[in-house]
Formats: C-alpha cells, sequence, structure tokens
C-alpha cells in the first residue's frame, strides 16, 4: 500500500522579506512507521494559509518557527494508511497538522477523524476547520457584533473574511468587503451576501470606503493592515472593536514601512473613539470548537454560509501557492490536492 | 460679597503645536447672577490637565472643542457665594466644571458637594476626582492587574499615573515607575512605592525599563506615547492590557511624526501576544463613582494611597502652567490657585 518514498518540502533557508522558490526545498525520505497509538496518513489536501509565512522567520512569534531543514509545518485532510490505534482504521479520513508531505505518523490524539457524508472534506481546512472557527471565535468574542451594525471585512474573499462577513450578516449587521479585484468583489457581493464591497487597489480606497460605510465601522476585522487598515481608521465608530486576525501586507516586511509614524494617530483614534483593538490566536479559542461546528455547520447545512476554494495540484507547487497567496493571488481558500481522495 | 468683575480665560485662537501665551487670552466681564435652581461659585483651585489641549483644537474628538473666544473649560473647586437652590447655601464648598474663570453659575446638579473634613478640598480635582477615577477605572475596568503581574505606568508621579502605581500595588502587583527626571523618579520609589523608577530621558530607556521588568509588562498604562510607547511595547507579555488613557507626547504633534511607520509593527506585536489595547475616557465609567470615592477614599484615609500637588497662584498664571504640564514641568497635580478657601 505505501509508496517507498516519502516526498516533503523543508524550509532551505529563511526568507529575506519576500520568500522565493529557493527557500524551499523538496527531499524524499523513507515513509515513516508508526508506533503503537500513532496511525499512518497519507496526504490528501494539503492547506496553504498566511501564517506559514510567520513560521519561517527565526524571531519570537506566539510558535515557534520551523527548522531550517525542518519540514514546513501545515494542517492536511489525510487517509489513514496503517494504524496501531484502535480508533482508526485504513481507509478513514482524518485532519491535522502533519505538514507539506505525502505521509505522516500522527499520535492519534493530533488527527480528528471527518465523516465525508456530513461534508466535502476539504472543507476540513477550511470554512469548517482552522479558518472558519478564526473567523467565528474572533468575530463573536472580539468583535461582538450588534444588528444594524457595520462590519468591515479585510480579504474579504478569503477562507477567513468570507465567514466573517457570512455571520456578520446572519447576526443582523451590514457587512463590507475588501478585497483585491473586480471579480473578487463581485463575488462577495453576489455569492457571499456582503452589502457592499470595495476594491482595495482603487487609488480613491478611503472615499470608496467612506460611502461603503455610511454610518462608520462598528467592527473591523483585520486581517491585513497596510493602506486597507490606514483607510479604515478614520472611519472607526465610538466604542468600536477590531480583531487583529492577521496582517498579511506586513508578513513580508524586512524592515519597518517608511513614514510618517502612524502609530500615534491610530492611538490618538483608539483614545478618543474608545476603540477596543485585540489580537488573538485561534488556539486561544479551542474550547469554542463545538459550538462552531453546531453553528457553522449547521449555516452551511441550510445554505446561509457559501466557500469558495482555490486548488492547486502536486505537492511541489506548494512554495509558489505560498508565495501567491501572500500577493494575494489566490480566489478562496487555497489547497493543494497532494494524493487523490480514496 | 461678589467683585465687580469676573476675570475669565478664554481661547484666543487655536494652537498650531505647541500652544503659546497669545493663544490664551483675559478678559473681564460682570459677575452673572442665577438664575433659578443655579448657583453662583467663586472659583478657589482651578485644575490643569492634559485633556485641556485637545479642546483647543478644532477637530473631532470625544468633546466639542471649545469655541475660539469661548472660556477655557476646566474643572474647580468653588465656593457658593449665592445659591438659588434650597440644596445649596453661601459658603458651601463644591466640585464642578465650571472653566477658567473667577466666578460661574452653574446649575445646581453641575456641581457635587464637597466636605472638607474628609480630605483637603483640592483633593477634588486629583487623587479623589476626576484624575483619580480615570486611574481607578481605567486600570482596573480595562488593565484587570493581578496578583504578580507587571504594571508599567507612564506619567507615573502624575495626577493619573501615581494613583494607578498605587492601586497596582494594592492589588499585589509589581509597580514600574516610568517619570521625567531623577527627582520624580525618587518620589515614585520612595513616597508612592513603585518597586523600580525608570527615567524616560535616559538614552538607554528600552534597555533600562527591560532590567526593571524582568517579567515583561502584563499592564501598561498608557498617557504618554512617543518613546515611552516605543520601549514598552517589545516588553509587552501575552495577554497583556494596554488601557489608553492619554498620549501627552503628541498633543501638540502638528502632523503625524517622521518615520518609519511603527503602525505594522505595533499591530504584529498586539496580534502575536493578543495584547488588548483599549480607549477610555473618565466618564464611560461614570457610573463606577461611589466605588470609586469608597475605595481610593479609603486607601486614602489609611495612609495606603498618597498624593502630592503642585500649586501655581494666580488664574493669569493658568496658561503657563498648562503650556508647562504638556512638557512635563509640573511635579504632581497641577493646581492653579485662583482665590483663598472660605
Amino acid at each position: 500500500m505505501t509508496q517507498p518514498v516519502n516526498r516533503r518540502i523543508v524550509l532551505a533557508r529563511r526568507p529575506a522579506g519576500e520568500p522565493t522558490p529557493a527557500d524551499f526545498r523538496l527531499e524524499q525520505a523513507p515513509v515513516p512507521a508508526p508506533a503503537p497509538g500513532e496511525v499512518l496518513v497519507r496526504t490528501v489536501y494539503l492547506s496553504l494559509d498566511p501564517y506559514m509565512r510567520g513560521r519561517m522567520n527565526a524571531g519570537p512569534s506566539y510558535a515557534p518557527p520551523v527548522e531550517v531543514g525542518g519540514v514546513m509545518e501545515g494542517g492536511a485532510v489525510s487517509v489513514v494508511e496503517a494504524s496501531s490505534h484502535p480508533g482508526y482504521a485504513a481507509g478513514d479520513m482524518v485532519v491535522g497538522r502533519t505538514g507539506w508531505q505525502d505521509y505522516a505518523v500522527a499520535d492519534s490524539k493530533a488527527v480528528r477523524k471527518l465523516d465525508a457524508s456530513v461534508a466535502p472534506v476539504s472543507t476540513a481546512l477550511g470554512v469548517l476547520g482552522m479558518p472558519g472557527l478564526t473567523a467565528y471565535t474572533g468575530l463573536l468574542n472580539i468583535g461582538k457584533p450588534q444588528a444594524g451594525e457595520t462590519v468591515a471585512v479585510a480579504a474579504a474573499t478569503g477562507a477567513v473574511g468570507s465567514v466573517v462577513g457570512q455571520i456578520a450578516k446572519i447576526k443582523g449587521c451590514r457587512a463590507v468587503a475588501i478585497a483585491g479585484g473586480a471579480d473578487k468583489c463581485a463575488f462577495a457581493r453576489e455569492e457571499l451576501g456582503f452589502d457592499a464591497a470595495v476594491d482595495h487597489r482603487a487609488p480613491d480606497l478611503a472615499q470608496r470606503l467612506k460611502g461603503a460605510c455610511p454610518d462608520g465601522i462598528d467592527v473591523y476585522f483585520e486581517n491585513v493592515g497596510g493602506a486597507v487598515l490606514n483607510a479604515v481608521v478614520p472611519l472607526m465608530n465610538p466604542f468600536s472593536r477590531m480583531p487583529v486576525c492577521g496582517l498579511i501586507a506586513h508578513y513580508n516586511d524586512a524592515a519597518p514601512p517608511p513614514g510618517p509614524d502612524r502609530l500615534p494617530g491610530f492611538l490618538m483614534r483608539v483614545l478618543a473613539n474608545r476603540i477596543t483593538v485585540r489580537g488573538f490566536i485561534v488556539r486561544d479559542f479551542a474550547d469554542q470548537h463545538a459550538d462552531f461546528q453546531r453553528d457553522v455547520g449547521g449555516w452551511l447545512r441550510e445554505g446561509r454560509i457559501r466557500y469558495r476554494e482555490d486548488f492547486i495540484d502536486g505537492l511541489e507547487n506548494a512554495p509558489a501557492g505560498l508565495i501567491g497567496l501572500l500577493k494575494g493571488n489566490n480566489f478562496g481558500k487555497l489547497v493543494v490536492r497532494v494524493s487523490p481522495e480514496p
């Protein structure tokens, strides 16, 4: 059943600024064997997510970096090939953080079994996985949207932003998308149900956003930073909330951007309008996973939440996929098809 | 009893950057007479506070600006000269927002009676007044200090910071003062009981602050911005809190400071360490005034909270006092003696 080799993509060196293909290396290694309590899995779908850029740096972050020479980290949907744990059998579909490789052994507690009859298994990497949980917990716990409020969402057609906007609509809010390009803006309005969508590439972004938010912004779900944030700040209402989920515009920054220094003006707005700015990581809210599965799973079955996936074929193309993701080239949740579904 | 004229200081013009004496004008007007339900008061102590700089600007803030030609706003302790409300009699001491002037009429509901037997009446402008309430509510509601945590306080010998640090000590925290100059640092340690004090003028501020906070910073009470904030940010711990109370280093900024742009790096820290940054205004917590009077009044009587006042004589010297306050020239709560206590 198992192939003779395990292809895996390792971090060849730490990127300086924007990653390049030379920062990654495809290696071959023997397929590992599961120890007692472990399972051997074959990767079917590998998730590509912005946080991976942070793992490539040496600097301190909320998680240890990938070591140079180490397998790139990532979540994946896999099929069990061999199991030495009674809870798993060959053929079971599972999701876990098994990395950029064809095969992995994992502790049985580090993977979660999937039921393909509930939803396509790839959704365990998107709307029903880490990005969906990020959207659900960050919006509800920090954003605290109230009916009638305006919720602005950066990277609004991405894996996280698309769920944020749709939950905002379910909660009775006006949802305003900020996305890159006319196609994504049209998709946000027509498929995801945002009330308005603004192209962040427009030179008059600030004016357009103001027009899309006639009552200001009560919740800004921050995934981007940069010019998008600068356009949002003047619109933030008294007592508004800003969950800080990501800052993709800055992940490749090798040094602080040129001035002026916008931090004092930002904090003056925070002070005058009593804004709450709070960073979060999805695992801070791991205990809300059951609520998330019940709510978002239910909304998905009812057709109240939609999703879009953007597939890449072949593990060897994962580096180019991540490089493109950091430029906003993907359209929907980015997933690498590593091997066929059984 | 009343003098023939009411001296009052009005906003002559809006300052460009740092205020100058020419931005203020001393006028004389008739002493007003109280309408039914009003009291006529004579100002005894006028409070000078950093927020007053914001009221001199035309731009939007959390309160309307003082109009050009209008009397400068401010809290004051006064004595009732005449009353047409049964709850007040001549000779009563009151506190209210009666402005930079010798006399004022005020609605009876807009002033609060003081009991000079409880504490010196000037404390109604400081430790038992708006600055004390600011410290108490901002620290407890947003900072949420837990025993054993480190609380860093900017402008630590000022009217607000001195109360923040002492409440942090009462709550079992390590309190670290940041203040301007050796005298203020010594006062913070020896009189206010801070565990350590760091001079923000030191060229190696960041290193000194790191030395004073060996376990990082769990709560940073922000009153300053600028170089102090830049030294604090790298020390903020996971899940730390930053109540944003003031940004005195920036109140005179006529434009955003030169780069680099520190906002992206700040938000990266907020994200990675899941920091909560929240602006507040004292009136957001007006409903906690009774708790504040009970707690801080009690600590004051028990000698667990100390305070220092810095007096200026003469209403005509209030403009120079505010200009100096914005440079950190005061040492303790800045109060103008406008007329003698009865």
